[in-house]
């Protein structure tokens, strides 16, 4: 549905909730956040999922929006939940409307706002809040540029297009302290994580000339870190800043001494084809498996793995 | 001078030479480059001066703008540069004309086009290209880029207002691809960068409940990663992203053996006092100085002035 229907379809619906996916990020918070407010300023009774993975940094910007237990919503729409899957527990079959940027959308809900072309869904919901109402309040404009800019890592990602630094310009003139923001959500790091990084930096093994690199997050470096679960976001991100590198892994010692992996390729290496290797998959660029070894282990099996497709890839050309 | 005039001032030179400043940083390599560039397109002879601390990232975008040995400039611009003591050796009092956006600077040349509000001196290049010719090329939108993205820590720095996000956006709907420019200037690490980081992350001491945190970085830590200088950039910055610190300091072991120390501010902390009790300075929240004893050694001096002053905000407050 367009922007203009799907304004006219809120407009009529009251008592009404909105969803965050599961492992909730910046945009699913900002998204159904912004959301929340602006229908409340057009009289609504209006709230967002309560969520137990909410991390810390995010709480004081959703104060007041999380529904009571007692809620019982007449409406329930999704913001920038891809897939049934992704949705808090108790919600499959219920969501009338999602409001999604995934072009991977798997059209669960009843009515679908989506733009797969936008870096975040706040950038869509912006305009939604924009059209219904005229106006942008800066707490709206605070949650939208959250939303922007953790999924665009500060407009740095490859999805900041000239329209994701349009939209942050115009939330910071609507009065959006970013430079609050960004000290919050880019610049600092807790000494929990400082110490996890570099025990992971120093985990990394080089391999292929650099063009592989894997590094290691045992249930020890966790432990004698003291990293708490705000403090483990985006572990795959970090092998992936290696240089050079074209496959990143991560793998992640679970408490039962398993290994979850994250690989994260570049340049047609197939992700999910290293994956599978595993009974796992995913994404070309991003995939996931899990492997019933120790770390050490998972690590020479892994190699094995990535070292026939490279002598594919290699041969291939 | 104003936009125009410095326009006018331009269009009437010819055999112009542009200064980039010591330790050059992208804005100063940027706009410069750009300028270049523009002038050339002009019908000009125009260079940037060369200089032995280019590093590696930005050579490929200055191909072909370095003077060569025997270049004569009847004209001489400085780009960025705030003050004599930061240019090139052998240009004090030579230069006719600078272009710059600190509010401190010096007025050492002829004419100066001042904006003090901008967050990047590429965004008054920026404007003065258009001025001049009307258009931007792909190139030069790269150059201003550079300097745009890195002064502002790729619009994370509480430098970013409106107009920053604004001329981003403008540069990249000019046809900067900035996720390129991005994973060379903010998304990558070289390995040895890696270990070095984790290595700093390593020797990171907390104190004063984690509001003053302090890193030691030791010719034993750079020699073994690997470090090259092109791996040593703001390696002060790395202390000062602990949440939490109000007084971020990085101690160098100089390879004499003494230290050299960096000291970063927030909450009104002045970091040149700290500094000045070591016979060094600076600015308020960003000073340094120099220690003659080992890095352990010079840890344990500053935290017993640290203490001080600590010690008599809060008694005075």
């Amino acid at each position: 549905m367009n922007l203009h229907k799907c304004a006219e379809l809120l407009r009529a619906q009251d008592q009404i909730l909105i969803l965050t996916h599961n492992y909730p990020d910046g945009d699913t918070v900002g998204s159904a956040g912004a959301l929340c407010l602006a229908l409340r300023r057009m009289g609504k009774t209006a709230y967002i999922c309560d969520n137990p993975q909410y991390t810390e940094k995010f709480i004081p910007f959703i104060e007041g929006l999380v529904a009571p237990k007692d809620f019982k919503p007449a409406f329930i729409v999704a913001a920038d939940v891809a897939a049934e899957r992704m949705l808090p527990y108790g919600f499959s079959g219920r969501v009338a409307l999602c409001i999604d940027h995934h072009p991977t959308n798997s059209r669960y809900a009843d009515e679908l706002l989506l733009d797969g072309d936008r870096a975040a869904c706040g950038e869509i919901v912006m305009k939604l809040i924009k059209h219904m109402t005229g106006e942008i309040t800066v707490r709206e404009a605070e949650l939208l540029y959250i939303a922007l800019s953790t999924d665009t890592a500060c407009f740095r990602y490859g999805n900041t297009d000239a329209r994701a630094l349009q939209d942050g310009a115009k939330l910071v003139e609507l009065g959006v302290d970013n430079d609050k923001l960004n000290t919050i959500f880019f610049r600092k790091l807790s000494p929990a994580r400082m110490k996890l990084e570099g025990m992971i930096y120093d985990s990394m093994s080089f391999h292929h000339n650099n063009t592989v690199v894997i590094a290691v997050v045992s249930q020890e470096m966790i432990a004698s870190s003291g990293a708490t679960e705000g403090d483990m976001e985006d572990l795959a991100g970090i092998a992936n800043r290696a240089q050079g590198a074209e496959i990143a892994v991560t793998i992640r010692e679970l408490e039962d001494g398993a290994s979850k992996v994250s690989v994260r390729t570049v340049n047609g290496i197939d992700a999910s084809r290293i994956c599978a290797f595993f009974g796992g998959g995913g994404h070309p660029v991003a995939s996931g498996c899990k492997i019933d070894e120790k770390p050490e282990k998972a690590r020479a099996l892994l190699l094995d793995v990535i070292g026939g497709v490279l002598h594919e890839r290699n041969t291939s050309c």
